[in-house]
């Protein structure tokens, strides 16, 4: 079993520049550019955490609220939330900013998880992830009901059974 | 406000070769270029629904169940599920196939929404989308559920508000 | 000699949206960019008679009409016509859209020949392809004429030996 | 009318390595990315002899008998063979080079023909192209057989009028 | 006159994944493309500070030691070092990281200059930028001994003229 | 020691139109796309002189003086100006050109170092480069001052033994 290790060890800065291929009719980044971006960020930080190739294994509801246009800087900022016992959840929030006008906002947050796999392919076994701050703490903690909401959502877990899922739906 | 149309008027194919910048260290599609190609079948079968010009406001949970390796075939059908009074659900299944091989499988499944707009960017009335077969009026009904899980998920419904995602918990 | 197949079998749609990069400076789709799309699409439909990996022999004369402006939805349809021993001809039809417009026009037709190849890339026999509808058939036998065609103008065919030829110019 | 230009005047040279997402799963370089390149190079070409905007209007039948592996050098060579009334003929050599290897290829010739236009795309009126050496007089009688096989093959002419084509076919 | 800013406002964190096309014949990134990352994250940290459109200017001699392997992550880091009247010039460190072989290099580090611009172009006044730590105030001063360099390499300053140079060549 | 060459056999010419994605803010090519333009061309060149695979060694000092805009021919002639144990010294000048506007400028020029390597990336020696004309042989000859410069600027040589040094610095 290797070593565990703090969660910040795993963050990955990633900044991209809105180029005219990535945009839209509108002139904005289109929704898939941005997925595309998310899942490389995501991925780095996951392998940061393990040590390991990582895949891609889900990608939870993502919202798309800011339109995002061209020539805006892109942030990404991602960092494990809990290791399970092969895969990984990743936290990724999104910074948009329009420098010369002075603007930036926080566009997007999604959760995204990765298995880690040796060179055929097979899971591997990785450490656990260490929260430390209060913020990081919650996300540790939220981990396990969003990892219901996914198992239900694939009908690989009964709704009944998902007993920490139901903190979410507050019943 | 425009006229209904039929839900299958707005299927659409996609179809793409696996080429090597879509691959990771293993040889198969990155999970952030399938969402890729998603985000772009999804926006032009709402398209073809609204006639509008679309932007992409969520994604649902999407899984990666199966690897798709370099030099696959990817076919991507794309079609509204229901329309809502500026939004749209389209369910996207993605096929792999391996054609020298003979091997073909549905290895995933995602609903995306878009808004449709005019040139400025705002939200646009748009027309109802009528389910025919049984499978499109599954869908349909379905689709009330999954927007209550969207609002709730991005904190704009109170979970007990949300009666129709009830049948999901089966509570 | 492997099991013959319909034409239909090999029908393969490719939709594209056409993005900023794609582009002149007319903004209008370059006409080497929609090649490379026939080329891909043609693939695949020989790919799927063929179940063997294929590669380019041959594009006749494409012809360029109407301009295809950025943000169009661009179909492409692409179906076997005929195979010989070890190559394949393919019909590809492109279709552009301007769905927000309602404008759909049959902007360019193709025909492109491929070769089956095992994995050294050496030529491989293929199985016939069957005609059924009366318009599939029409291009079945016209496969010939285009066949001596592309042979005279390679300089491996005598003109006066291209006896299928001579209906095509009348004479 | 503007004034005539040698044909050597458009002499356009472009040099390009066979990039990895350029290749087909042979490893070889794609039938429709090498026409993309042919494209741009005669568009080059043809707006040198045009001081205008070009657009392609067509290619002829183009064979690809060599393939052209991954990390080759590409030369492509466009020059104007004719000029009428507001079209321009270019003819495009294609060289393959492995340069550790030493070897090099001329592994495709095409016609592409271009017409020249004005910002709001009407075609405009172009000068003449002066052939000096016997090949490039040779290029330009060509052309005339060559543009009427185009007219023929899209309809545009009878093959009884083609007067110029029965030298190619020999009747 | 813009308000003075801390050159540690302008750090800007580019994390990117070595993808097959960045990459050579033998399998490394190419030293064209790590050229293009490093005007993209250095653009943008020149773009903090001046809150300005910015254009390259001029990139300083740049050494490619350490071969970059496909799936490697290079994470560039840019900060600006000084800011003269309407230039900002820039430092660029690249690492280069085998996560699963815990392997990190300081493979590259380079200066660019770039110039502050308003919409049509024209070059712009802008702010101080204010060393605090030692590494950053000897780069600061530093940047008046390679600007010198520049002007000399470029012609525009006569080399006896060159005062701070002499420290460089220790004269 | 394999067989000397004249400089003129690497002549490299290279031809790109400036595609949108390949532009800033501005309309104009980034400074970062025309270095990974004059990186290709410069190691083609270097390829032909040496028949090795090459591998970019150092970029000296790149001026950007002129906008490119959109739309507009690039031209890149890459020639050898000397070659060194196992290194290359290549010249990159480039030129822009608005065809329908008839202007054209030498907008920047380079100089580049390649070193020959075998398959498993070990330089190799490399044969000599013979200049002709007068400019070749100045260039042959300003070689070693820019290799020096190099040296003392990767603090591999001391300053006060660069002794072909201080022709640029006038000492």
């Amino acid at each position: 079993m290797p070593k565990s290790k703090f969660v910040k060890e795993s963050l990955t800065i990633m900044t991209e520049m809105v180029m005219p291929n990535d945009t839209n009719t509108l002139g904005n980044l289109m929704g898939g550019n941005l997925m595309r971006m998310m899942d490389v960020a995501g991925a780095i930080a996951a392998q940061k955490h393990s040590n390991r190739i990582v895949v891609t294994a889900s990608v939870d509801n993502v919202s798309f609220v800011n339109a995002i246009p061209l020539g805006n800087v892109v942030t990404l900022e991602a960092k494990v939330t809990r290791a399970f016992n092969t895969s990984i959840e990743v936290i990724v929030n999104v910074f948009s900013e329009n420098i010369p006008a002075g603007l930036k906002d926080n566009t997007n947050q999604a959760f995204l998880t990765f298995v880690a796999v040796d060179q055929s392919g097979r899971p591997i076994e990785i450490a656990e992830a260490i929260p430390e701050t209060d913020l990081e703490q919650e996300l540790f903690e939220g981990a396990l009901r969003r990892r219901q909401l996914r198992l239900v959502l694939a009908g690989r877990m009964k709704p009944n059974e998902a007993t920490e899922l139901k903190a979410i739906f507050d019943l």
